[in-house]
């Protein structure tokens, strides 16, 4: 079974239309008072799934928190802290969360938040944790459904490292042609995703919808104009890829894997092309990697992705959803 | 290792102090705007540990959102909406997913609340369910903290009941001497909590103090009391028991199974004892079974719970967690 089928034919009938965004969308919103709302994004991470059970629990336990990070900032709202549910299975000793929580602790002082609750069960099978962050926000969060046509579409940092960083783990054979320095790259991408907090104030600024890119960034382009309700328009010659990433892609030729490979963590996000010079200024301010990699074009019911060639983009055979 | 220790010896120093009661509640509470709380509880159910694989899948989401619900309005506060994070394995299938819903749908509307968002993901290990329920409220919770010497204890509803059904799941022996609607009267108790949305008017006009009950009566009573720093007297004799409970302990005289057993999800409270009759009429009123268990004691540093006897109420070496 398809998660999005289950979600569209039995989650939604069950939705809070207004403050879910009838799921449709990264995170649910509900207003407190006139002007305060409180934002909210969920994620789980289940060993074999998300990350390897023998994974180090530091890595583990940021991993959790940024892939939350990483959706929160994605709608310009700034995280303020999370509630944990974690389910620990026999393996799991004192020493593992003693380090799991060094982890967590690192990652509270770097995004400013706090633990706020949760749980903690016991399992017989495997490791399973669920995040849930929450915001405090006096604005909107920023939508998927709002590109607008003519727009720019931008994408913040590289893209494919993680899908190249875990091919590399699965196939230790496609090392061969890379150095160490980019082995150890492309591996830590795959281990630890590093949202960039700063991002918030330019998409706040200029975005006129966004999201985080998790499922790979054509999926997640198509996401986004489907919700829209636009067609966009992709030049691939243009996305951003790493010096490390590059080095691969030479070697090995495919780039779907880059195109369709997940977990990259980035941001996606419209603008009004007349911004396209502050957009840039903003984010050599704040040290971010933006890049513009096309446009939005027509409104339609059954929005297309189009190539630089005007031919649709089609999902791979190869497409993954994380590592199975 | 035991999880309130790793609680309390690791996830402690990492909670926001205010916001978190230092994970000493069960509930989180957020203020927003001056007078606007958001108030969070996040419990999670593993398969093999909370419910069997095997149960109804209609049952294993009512009991889902109950444990939630319960905590919820234990603490005076009525639920808004939940997220709701879920692993599938293997094993389910669609028609599970329809039943599931289904259990989740007719909850939504015994309690008035709505699906917020979430995340499905699947699952090598078993299934795991996490449910966030959210609350918005213009009061302050009630506390565990916060039981005064000299108050009068109260319970809701039977102990019990929900221990013994398991017992009979686990041993079929024990249903020798038992009328098959009293077997089947603990079985559903065991299947389905069934909290009773009606006490938090009570609880909000009436306790001092309050929390649900859910590791065994009295490990929950002893929280309670440590929380507080006061000694609790209970009367053991004055313990409610449905008639189905009664016909049990009748005959297999195993106290332990209603005083330690878990999985009640009624709820206890505190109250100044001048209101006794006020509760026990609105009790009456709103139709929900209280009754008054014993009283607190003096202020200490390291609490005692006490029996009629003035006996210390030991741990039971057949205590157990869940259905372990």
């Amino acid at each position: 079974m398809d998660e999005k089928l289950i979600i569209k034919k039995y989650f939604s009938p069950l939705s809070h239309p207004v403050d879910s965004f009838g799921l449709s969308d990264d995170v649910a919103q509900i207003n407190v008072k006139n002007n305060s709302q409180v934002v909210f994004n969920q994620d789980s991470l289940v060993a074999g799934t998300h990350f390897f059970s023998s994974d180090d629990p530091k890595h583990i336990a940021k991993k959790s928190i940024r892939v939350n990070v990483s959706d929160v900032i994605s709608k310009g709202v700034i995280p303020y802290g999370y509630f944990l549910s974690i389910a620990l299975d026999k393996t799991i000793n004192e020493n593992w969360i003693k380090r799991f929580c060094r982890g967590l602790s690192e990652d509270q002082k770097k995004y400013n938040i706090k633990l706020l609750g949760g749980d903690t069960v016991s399992s017989e099978n495997g490791l399973f944790i669920t995040i849930n962050m929450i915001s405090k926000s006096s604005h909107e969060v920023i939508k998927r459904s709002t590109a607008i046509t003519g727009n720019s579409i931008y994408v913040s940092g590289f893209i494919g490292d993680s899908a190249i960083g875990l091919s590399l783990i699965k196939n230790k054979s496609l090392q061969e042609h890379l150095s160490e320095k980019h082995i150890n790259y492309l591996l830590m991408k795959y281990h630890l995703p590093d949202p960039k907090f700063n991002i918030v104030g330019l998409l706040r600024s200029f975005a006129s919808s966004s999201m985080d890119t998790t499922d790979g960034l054509f999926h997640d382009l198509k996401t986004l104009s489907q919700t829209s309700g636009v067609n966009f328009h992709i030049d691939k010659n243009k996305i951003p890829y790493s010096r490390a990433a590059g080095a691969f892609l030479k070697h090995n030729n495919n780039f779907d894997l880059a195109y369709f490979g997940g977990d990259d963590y980035q941001t996606i996000f419209t603008a009004n092309k007349k911004n396209h010079s502050n957009i840039i200024e903003f984010a050599k301010k704040i040290k971010v990697k933006i890049t513009q990699i096309g446009f939005v074009g027509d409104k339609q019911r059954k929005p297309i992705l189009f190539d630089e060639n005007n031919e649709r983009i089609s999902n791979s055979i190869n497409t993954f959803k994380h590592f199975k």
